[in-house]
């Protein structure tokens, strides 16, 4: 890390953020794999008190609670992000760039605030990671329904050093 | 291929699977793209019969059916993946690492099992690839519609040697 | 550039196409992040006199303006790349392929011609970059919904020198 960088626990700790676990796959997969310098992290659905955050946009979730969720979704990436860096000798300060964000949003045929829903992961990466390594290409989008009932889905690419 | 590995073409010939040609894209693209080490492959719609797999979660395509489906389509995208090798001289047991899957089931605005659909897929690309190469990142989720009506479709990004 | 190449700006002025300016993200994310030499675009919605191009496939949008739309989206997404390029004192004739395209159409649930809609990116792609560099691998796929109402979305991978 260079004097310049941001210091991404510290950022945490100021943010208040305490990393969770890995999340379990809910089915026959991985947390994430790496290739070369990229780590494709799998899709984690919010959660709220351990059980999947259930609910539409549109429906019976808020844009602010949808902000919230994908915020929560976020937390839980950096988390895994964390283990995978430890699992290799590294931290989250070795991440050189958060690259791309797909994020689902379980929403009504008549929401189209998807992009704001997202933003709440966006904005959460940001300051974690700073302005330069959490610049990320993002798409956004709704969809008819996500596992468990989920509202938001999110799942990131990341380049580390 | 190193003596600890799996031997591919045995998993497969043990499942009793016979890998289909490549699938011929509906449209202006082509099934698979090579960049560096790392292999995107276009999503493939469920077919049976040679036509498409119609039909949605929730609706008329049971849990089974779908998982069923989900594992369909793998073996092609598995066809198609074994054809890529070919053409640069390698073969499946040339393969690194099934990197990340991304699967979208037809599903209605009430089913939220998209993740054991999935599995159908998950769950091939274990037995064929073993639980080192074959353990992937992936995302799953509900959509509104498929291309020709298709239960699911999976598009799939490999590793290779 | 090879001599056996095409020329990306003389096909763009044989199509009659002005580029233009980089999009600017509706949200907290960037146009587009380069990661050794891949550069991940961010989906971008259909626009059409400088506002969403809102509608439906299969209710108000009918399958040519869908193509339409999707064309004008590749177009965007070629003008993003083009200024990404030049960032790195490059052009787009530096890009040795288009990687993948994931295009998402906001359908109704009886609508299965997602393929056909997306050809209208994927042959521009093909007519700009040539057979060569612009043959991609692609998903598309109905989405219930797209942030602010438009049409299509659609995002892009490619590869430079």
């Amino acid at each position: 890390m260079t004097t310049l960088s941001t210091d991404v626990y510290k950022q945490l700790a100021e943010l208040n953020i305490t990393l969770p676990p890995v999340s379990v796959p809910a089915a026959a997969y991985v947390p994430y794999v790496q290739t070369g310098n990229l780590i494709f992290l799998s899709g984690n659905i919010a959660r709220k008190d351990g059980q999947a955050w259930v609910g539409q946009l549109g429906k019976n979730i808020t844009l602010d609670e949808g902000k919230a969720a994908a915020r929560v979704v976020a937390i839980g990436l950096v988390g895994t992000l964390h283990a995978a860096m430890a699992a290799k000798g590294k931290t989250l300060n070795d991440v050189t760039r958060i690259v791309k964000v797909m994020s689902l949003v379980n929403s009504t045929a008549d929401f189209t605030d998807h992009h704001l829903v997202t933003n709440g992961a966006s904005e959460l990466l940001g300051q974690v990671f700073g302005p330069v390594v959490g610049a990320h290409a993002r798409s956004a989008f709704g969809v008819a329904q996500l596992p468990m009932g989920a509202c938001v889905e999110i799942e990131m690419i990341v380049e580390l050093a």
